[in-house]
């Protein structure tokens, strides 16, 4: 029987990339994105890789909506038996003109929608045995970029988050890792360029050589497929083993 | 002339014990905690070292009440020098019964409050191009346990917040490290062997030996002054290479 | 056309698992080891999976025969695609009694033998412009345990070299990336267990329960599969941004 | 009763800053050393601080040489209560021509020695029940640079065998920790401006601004004195807990 994966902001970017190759992959998807053709992709996906999909556009800063989303993706695949918690946001600002709402947003949607997601799966993967909670989290998850106070906040929150979630799943095979990609050409990433561009007053061509990519060895953005494999690789059903770690795709930044 | 500090959470625990060190060595203290007797705290130690003393009994669940907080400091000592972000409160439960408020609570008061008090300090700080910003971490900012995702999460989150704090105040000298003890003996591990004790179904005792410590090679709680003296060292004016990084006292707990 | 890889300590445990799986993916293998049979178990491994397949029992404690290793593997196979430098060996034993030979034969073997054959690998890969590094370090790469200096010593020092390739490697398509498991069930960890059982005065059972696995949350060996398949994806062409990180395996062990 | 202090490389640089300090801090100093002047400075600083000294230039690349460097400062000073392991030599190079014989070098001196010490001053301090070991390594013990595969490598193993020491040292009161500076203006440094001014044909100054400090948020060399007062705090009696710790002072480096 196949398997069935929830993977947040699904309807773009690397959600979109990671959703792609579960399908290839034989994985039923509940997308989840605020895209307004969001229905559309998720049922085109489906129909080319012969899997079943849904598609919830819930809010995640709504804890209630957040478990709605979890129930809703059992009811219309059968299961949750792969969660992917990649939906995020940001904002660039030095921090004392970084606005509250901004920061809260930003911890929200990054941070504590992955506790809600975890805990509203919990009791399907505890009582299936079987879980694999996978959470995107970025290099900034492990290392810090200045202007970016909520963001890295957040996404440190995260990996905490993901080894508490590891220790406490090890009964029941549930397992829970985090993934921390340097930079992905998404429209994330090309807003930052407009916004770095904005608060350094360089050009974005310059933003990508000088800042984007600074501090990467490679000078090259991370691959959507990278991330996707990464995640297929923890997802399998023999990875028991494999949990509460960080798995860092960064063209060696956090190497230096 | 003598350095003011802002200590959050500062009238029992870690905090009055760091507050004290401070004033032994002639730092002017604002106290802030919800004790009834905290003015009175406050009004002692600062006859006892002879230095100003404020108090504050704020609401960290209130960002303008934060704000208000540090403007008091500066108003009653004459500047902020040195903020140490203590107040933290802890719950213990298996994620899929952690009740969503606490969780929010526990974001909001050790986390949140951490970037709403170094935002309101910032202006001050930057404005007389001294600051030393000490976030008490814990060991779970590094290291994760079982039944604390909203701690782990919070602490975490702290120690990525330290970092981007110390990269926007390279160049105004504002530092900002993170202390990370393991068990030190508060009223709030008082009330966590209490938790555990009926979580596991343990005596205190067993709690202690077989839970707290057990993931120490030192089997004994950290001392309070020790986590003063590291803080002294990181609020030194001459303190000023030493920044972004986490100052780990934990027994050799993240050794192993 | 196939891709080549140098396997080190591949004639048993992990690194036969990993040589397995390669050939299945068509790699062809440069095998190493010390067993009497090796060049046997290469030529049927080659003949299963249809490739090609090298054998040496190259001495790793002497520089000179690891470069010709290096040569004997382009040599035989026409290149040096991959390397993975596995070879390990362990001894346990308090540092007061550690014996100096043995610290410096762990050391020797361990650590220093991934110097050399990177550096020797280091033209070849630099000239066709590829190259991938995998390191197979241990948690011991990241973390500590007690009577195992010289082992953990090493494998930290692995770590580090393994960030210094990756940055060195960049300009020139070559990654290095470490892998580090937990407890697997290799001739190493069983003897480990022999000595253990003798250091603390225990039966093997209780070391495996109370001391090998009593640090991982989840109490599964990590599977030869696991670390192959990890090492796989890190070899693959188009994994040019993967470098300079540690890949954890440990059921949970450095979450804690 | 003044406490004794072995200091490895203290006739000049970082470990002459240390032993100054500690020596004004009331401890006795055994001093070591290659500079020819090495006893003078010994004999002058015990005159200026009224503290008993000694001097010793051991070959470190020695073990026996190293154990008797041991056996003689318990000979001269009465006991060995702290072990600074701070002696220390750099050689900068790509990994394909690196010297192997540097290579080696490197890793006796940094990082084998400092096990060799370590097991030569334990049963002293095992049978007092006091030790307090500190390994100066640097920030290269947690991060990487280009061409500096030995001394990146030995600085990491540094931090490994920490770990180790503080958790076998934990029954017996004997604490170890790490030390990570980032750069220090010390003649090891002066000359390292020199070699990469040649590795990278720029100017002495632009490798101070570009390459030396690029790295660190805060653009000053970490002063000596900081380094010292933090082994200070780690060297002291009641430091009990403080253990398998790495204390990195390197201006925002690694938090990037």
């Amino acid at each position: 029987m196949s398997k069935s994966v929830l993977i947040t902001g699904s309807t773009s970017g690397i959600g979109l990339g990671i959703a792609t190759i579960f399908a290839k992959n034989g994985y039923d998807i509940m997308f989840h994105g605020l895209e307004a053709n969001g229905a559309e992709i998720a049922s085109e996906i489906g129909k080319k890789y012969k899997v079943k999909t849904g598609y919830s556009n819930a809010n995640l800063l709504d804890s209630a909506a957040i478990g709605q989303l979890v129930e809703d993706t059992v009811l219309q695949l059968g299961s949750i038996d792969v969660l992917i918690n990649n939906a995020g946001i940001q904002y660039v600002s030095p921090i004392e003109d970084f606005p509250n709402e901004m920061y809260e947003k930003i911890i929200a949607i990054n941070m504590n929608a992955v506790f809600y997601a975890g805990k509203a799966a919990w009791k399907h993967m505890k009582e299936q045995k079987f879980g694999r909670i996978i959470n995107i989290s970025s290099v900034h998850g492990i290392r810090a970029s200045e202007f970016k106070s909520a963001y890295v906040t957040a996404k440190h929150g995260v990996v905490g988050m993901t080894k508490v979630i590891a220790l406490e799943g090890a009964p029941y095979n549930i397992t829970c890792n985090a993934i921390c990609p340097g930079y992905v050409k998404t429209p994330l990433v090309e807003n930052q360029i407009k916004d770095q561009a904005k608060a350094h007053k360089l050009s974005e061509d310059e933003v990508i050589e000088k800042i984007m990519l600074k501090k990467q060895a490679v000078k090259e953005f991370i691959p959507i497929d990278t991330i996707a494999e990464m995640a297929l690789l923890l997802a399998a059903e023999h990875a028991t083993t494999i949990t509460g770690s960080t798995f860092t795709l960064d063209g060696g930044w956090s190497a230096q």
